[in-house]
């Protein structure tokens, strides 16, 4: 996700247009502001479009260039049709869509959720975690992120008066292509990263950017640390319905004793291509849910209704449609047709098991020395340098995947550019054409 | 706005299914959620629907029983069938909507509204109230609310760390009706809440719930106080397309120097009869609305995309439909046969100039001393008693007015009970003819 937001240090104090003491004419802005990259020119204005040639094409953000199902915007449109489906909804989300969520997810929750209790409709996947950051943390509290990390965790913390604490996933050695699946994270880092501040675990799976689709294993040592430390478990796991290789996508709240401390964020707008529909959901306990229900009444008071009810019968309908059979093949073939165009160049890359991005391995790209590489490129990673050099010189492109590292942990990401595939077929082929140049490039 | 919210004391604590220490078994909620009376019983709550008769005729929340006009929802079905409207917009809103909002408020601010810098589209008013005061409240900076104040602004400053300060409207002496223009604040009172951690006032108007619709001279009181003290200035005008008598609706942003230190909050929902769409918006000099852009985008990242083309195209046709001047004089009819009634019945009330609120004076209502008013009653103004009874005994819900002020000045609240008229003509007609039998509890 995430376009230009172009917040620019002219924001940082507001001149009032009279002549007095300059202190006296500034209106300050909140000091929250200053925390988590919030103004800062984000990764997202720098490799926007706009700063690219126009036929550039654009496997950077991610976003679907196709559109939700029919039968899913008729839905929409029906509700646009009554008159309750324009007015506000109930805080918690519409009766229907709850009834739709629980059906839905009961079984891979394993478990009957409680449509009153247990099952929160947010603005979106990222409204609902910045509901939960709201909700659970104190001035001073601990949220641990593995990295790379999806860049909105971190303002949606330091907002909230959170700090983090950055855990790396780290990469096999070499630069040879792999599976996402040998990114592991060191569970004594995890263990070491622990105080008595920490209240907060974010998990993503499957992950973005990695495509990462955490194991049983992995998730069972996460769980234990998170029961010992009495720590709270944020799992964000939007792109569960893009888990390839018939490998089974884990909910961490299905481990043993999890229950209690998981909320889990999913999302509308990745499963059924409607990213701007901005509806998601929260699934945990009540006793988790109610205060992440107060956080968002008051942030947004509730979500549109129109889209809800169209969401409602895509849950209900998607089985008789086939639907996310159907979806999960068609990005299985799309992942598939870009691996192997990767395979052919001969450049490495990590193979997702889940999600709609590909990271590749650009660290055997040369580029010449003088290239002119504009200001806000210069002095960063040589993963900003190589997105660039694609966008002009390929044509298409991507995003340098060390943007997501802090600053101690950045080298980890400098060697690798992500991709996203959730583009019709037409334009990725377009663009795997493109991509078989960076074969002039390699060393 | 507001329904139920079913917060309860449960929500304070997340307890761990398994038995080990207590203390080591919770999650802390954060202290923020017992700011703002975010997990007390909300009015909403108290007097849904779902507690009263099932024939009892709701005027108590304030949204529409009709729909957005027809060729509204065209547009939104149009923007559906598009694939961009599906997806992201800008966390700016949609070019578009903000060339729309720009062509139609540039008359009403005597300027010429900068699209890129000066216009921020946001997930419903409620949202962009938030966000401002997430970009500019610091710890322990004082927020200033005229009383009654609507709900969401307490937690929205004291979620954001904000201490509010209230100072009340006065309404006239006597128990006799009046116009709403006669609820006056006390400049003298307001220039006495006024300490060095002040940073912001909240205005309202048209208010709800009283419906004043504040005159040049009493804005300009205010500016200058906001002015002598650097203060930003929020000002909510969701209701400012409905403005009865040939008044004139003043923004104070356009009063001497005020532009740059007001942010004006404004509603897609209110304007087309939409509530359930989230779709608002936030006008204000550049220096207010970055800031704003960078705590919106960290919250919610954007507004939904369909709607905010149906919106668009609202604000772009509206001329051509006539549809403010006609829904203005619909408002204005409903208004006008509500007090009919209520002149016909002998009770008094608050004249509105502005929004869809009467407020009725309940001072001369008497009610049996052994009525079996509930727990959630008792304790409480005799405002919430006879909202109370007013829904069983005579068939119509409103909402007790005492609830929008601070413990300190409910007194001033508790004559008046709110009844919305933002209701289709033969529902106000049946609500109409039931509250012809207060006249039997009037003293």
């Amino acid at each position: 996700m995430c376009l230009t937001t172009n917040v620019t240090s002219e924001c940082e104090t507001a001149s009032n247009s009279r002549s007095r003491q300059d202190r006296d004419n500034l209106i300050a802005i909140s000091s929250r502001l200053r925390t988590g990259r919030a103004l800062t020119l984000d990764v997202w204005s720098t490799f926007n479009a706009a700063n690219f040639p126009p036929d550039c094409i654009n496997l950077g953000q991610g976003y679907m260039n196709f559109s939700p199902p029919q039968w899913v915007k008729d839905a929409a449109n029906d509700a646009l049709m009554s008159v309750s489906a324009n007015h506000y909804s109930h805080p918690r989300g519409r009766l229907r869509l709850r009834q739709a969520i629980k059906e839905f997810y009961d079984p891979t929750f394993h478990r009957s959720l409680d449509v009153d209790t247990e099952i929160l409709v947010t603005s979106g996947a990222n409204e609902g975690q910045y509901s939960v950051f709201a909700a659970f943390l104190e001035e001073g509290d601990e949220v641990i992120m593995f990295e790379p990390f999806f860049d909105q965790y971190l303002p949606g913390v330091t907002f909230n008066g959170g700090k983090p604490v950055f855990v790396p996933l780290h990469p096999p050695s070499g630069a040879k292509t792999h599976n996402s699946s040998e990114w592991k994270i060191d569970i004594a880092e995890l263990r070491g990263a622990i105080t008595e501040k920490t209240k907060m675990i974010i998990l993503n799976t499957p992950h973005n950017p990695v495509g990462k689709v955490f194991s049983w294993d992995e998730l069972n040592e996460i769980a234990l640390v998170a029961e010992e430390y009495n720590l709270l478990v944020l799992s964000d796991e939007v792109y569960d319905c893009m888990v390839y290789d018939k490998k089974e996508h884990i909910r961490i709240a299905n481990l043993p004793n999890m229950w209690d401390r998981t909320v889990t964020t999913l999302s509308a707008g990745k499963a059924f291509a409607a990213t701007g529909w901005r509806v998601g959901w929260v699934i945990g306990p009540k006793a988790l849910i109610d205060p992440t229900l107060a956080a968002t009444t008051r942030i947004v008071f509730c979500t549109n209704s129109p889209l809800q009810e169209a969401v409602a019968t895509g849950l209900e309908m998607a089985s008789k449609h086939d639907f996310f059979e159907n979806q999960l093949k068609e990005y299985e073939e799309k992942r598939n047709m870009f691996i192997e165009t990767l395979d052919h160049i001969g450049v490495s890359y990590c193979l997702p098991e889940g999600s709609y991005f590909v990271m590749v391995d650009i660290s055997r790209i040369s580029m010449p020395d003088d290239y002119p590489f504009p200001a806000t490129i210069q002095g960063r990673g040589r993963d900003f340098k190589a997105c660039w050099f694609f966008a002009f010189e390929i044509g298409v492109s991507c995003i340098p995947v060390s943007e997501f590292y802090c600053e101690e942990h950045c080298a980890i990401g400098e060697n690798y550019a992500r991709f996203c595939f959730c583009k019709d077929i037409d334009t990725l082929r377009c663009a795997m054409d493109r991509l078989k140049k960076i074969a002039n490039y390699l060393v």
